[in-house]
């Protein structure tokens, strides 16, 4: 084959066979086609796409190029996947109560990336060990009922060499490119379904819902061409989501949270992501199985689970806590119409809280607190939110209030879940 | 500037300044930007275009990475470009019959490039020097009134890098970057007006004329925003110009030519070409020009002046002949439609009259002869046209028809000069 002509037919809108595509692949993990040819080819798919057919093989050939884990597993082996959004815990809520419902989790999952927080990071507030073998993760979903953890070096090399070119040449923000980069990884394990939390807004990468749906869809038709049952809701992340955002306090309100004391949106989000793996698994309906989650979170079933787990890999609940708390107090008055996650989720990593370059160090005491959301009422002088610091700084409130708006009448609070998608 | 950002709004549509553009070059040309995001950079510029504001900074980033070229000159300094075609010799018949026009003729030529020839490489097949020193081309124009010359390496290095990375990304075809490349060449040197031979169908770069009339108003645009008079005229190349293609054939066919002996396609279009030139430098009106030209080759005064032209720059007129000439005759009857130049340009190489690979020496007696033309009636079994070859091969003859279609109902022979652009 001539990776020339094949850039030119993807470049002309024709479609590429899988094994053109797994060539591809191969041949530019081996080094053997040079970057400045894959970053054309990368450009040209950006402008005309690939289909459902293009983008399996894309994936495929990524998920090859390196291992794959088979956990056994007796009962329904599941996994959820979040796009990322401000204050998203849900994956530390979720696993310890989808256990608790009969089913098995098995998560792979990424540090912090841009703006986002890392379900990772978040664990490693704590101490525990979150970068597990497959033999660990074995007996972690044998042990508890579910396994968070970290994706090796070894899952899905091609992503990560593809990745690194996206990144440097504008080529990220392409929908079947994420697709396959998520699925690349996500299909390395044995779950038998997924559910993906495709989040839109502004504190998601997906900024509108017709590209939020475009990703949902391709994640949902890839995963089942792949022979996976798949679904996907489509969620509001134009606030954050829940109480808190930061490492250690996304910790702190997820242990909450599993005691029964939950806040509404978290509620319904992570207990429609149960009800449709509940459903994905033939166990029962979407409505029944998210009942029953809802029954596991307020009766705090599954909070010594959680706990035991965490303090099986060598966590600690004694929390790192913040020097210092600044109470954020509104200097508008009005109805909040949005609250932008991009700019909270940077003022984070601006706090340490997050990473600027790969090895930074994280300050896992910072964070953020929100007292009122979208379609609350606020009075000039009112205390809005907390900000958790470890060094007091102006520009840190100024940051803060910026990310709000606010309407002068009366604002809906936004729909939760946007869509659904099977 | 971060060249992400550049390549994210260039993929977004959004117009990069003069000074961005400028910077892009300039790091590339030095390191400093690696091929892996320019090309990334090219494949945007495929899909989004660039403005003429944004070709003209291109362009003369590209211009001024290397060396110009300024001639003296008391008569008006012209130039002809032509994007290249199946049997065009127009340059070499063109520029002798403007200097007895009363113009400098100033002109930098490619060599062989696709399945098009290059006019240094058929002058090369008199043995004469078409590499000439700034002083060269002076003494060239001061003698004889024109020069015909290779560009130099020190022309426009960054162009030439840049194609390098196109040719190799599938970033050829877009029509700004054609412009840029043009143009950082042609105004390389300090002619006052340019004529521009934009060929269309199937033996030129551009098949249709929408492609052709987007190329040719940029050539032309982006020259005059640059400072220059310019025009171009679209011209037909749906079968080769004149009697012969090859590189001692067309030096043989000029010399026809300049006596006089010429066929009528080549005559309307060198003729047209010298009028649209006649008028850009303000001599006369484009019929006066066009006619004075015809005047001067149906008598045959520009002859001598091309020999010795030719003579004292090392040539001779003893052209090196083919060993063997295979006559074809039409195995079809009927009207002849369409005569595919591109096929017969590759036909020429095969027989070695142009290059594969960039360092391959090139047999000049090789080439094509053509009896018939669009509209002309053919029986089964008449000679359509003669091969010029070292070998016999029966595959040369299946090319060659190959690229004759007919037509069982009557043909019009094709307009010459399809449009003209100012």
């Amino acid at each position: 084959m001539i990776f020339k002509e094949l850039i030119k037919r993807k470049r002309d809108g024709q479609k590429l066979s899988s094994e053109e595509i797994d060539w591809i692949v191969k041949e530019f993990t081996s080094g053997k086609i040079p970057s400045y040819q894959m970053s054309a080819f990368l450009m040209a798919i950006y402008f005309q796409g690939l289909d459902d057919q293009e983008t399996l093989a894309l994936t495929k050939s990524m998920l090859e190029s390196g291992e794959t884990i088979t956990i056994p597993s007796d009962l329904p082996l599941v996994d959820k996947h979040s796009t990322g959004g401000i204050g998203d815990k849900v994956s530390l809520i979720l696993s310890p109560v989808l256990a608790e419902m009969g089913l098995n989790v098995a998560m792979l999952s990424g540090r912090a990336l841009g703006f986002t927080g890392g379900t990772a990071d978040k664990l490693e507030s704590t101490g525990m060990k979150v970068e597990l073998t497959p033999e660990e993760i074995e007996e972690s979903v044998k042990r508890f009922g579910f396994s968070i953890s970290t994706q090796t070096e070894n899952v899905a090399p091609a992503d990560r060499k593809i990745y690194a070119l996206r990144d440097a040449t504008a080529t990220v923000e392409s929908i079947p490119l994420i697709v396959a980069s998520i699925l690349s990884k996500k299909l390395a394990i044995n779950t038998e379904s997924i559910v993906f939390d495709v989040k839109v807004g502004t504190g998601a990468f997906m900024k509108t819902l017709k590209d939020a749906e475009k990703l949902a869809q391709g994640l949902v038709n890839v995963s089942k061409l792949y022979g996976k049952k798949a679904a996907a809701l489509i969620t509001e992340m134009s606030q954050p989501l829940g109480e808190y955002a930061g490492n250690a306090l996304e910790v702190k309100e997820t242990l909450s949270a599993l005691s029964g004391e939950i806040s509404p949106d978290l509620l319904e989000i992570v207990t429609s992501l149960c009800g449709s793996l509940y459903q994905l698994s033939d166990l029962g309906t979407f409505e029944c199985g998210k009942n029953l989650a809802k029954e596991v979170i307020l009766s705090g079933k599954a909070y010594e689970r959680f706990v035991n787990w965490i303090e099986f890999w060598g966590g600690s609940l004694n929390l790192p806590t913040a020097k210092n708390i600044i109470k954020v107090k509104s200097e508008k008055e009005g109805w909040i119409s949005n609250i932008n996650g991009e700019r909270l989720g940077y003022l984070i990593i601006e706090m340490g809280g997050g990473r600027k370059k790969a090895d930074d160090a994280i300050d896992y005491s910072v964070g953020l607190r929100f007292f009122k959301k979208i379609g609350d009422f606020v009075k000039k002088g009112e205390v809005i939110g907390e900000i958790y610091c470890s060094e007091i700084k102006h520009e840190y409130i100024n940051s803060f209030l910026s990310a709000y708006e606010f309407s002068s009448s009366p604002v809906d609070s936004p729909n939760l879940i946007k869509k659904s998608i099977v």
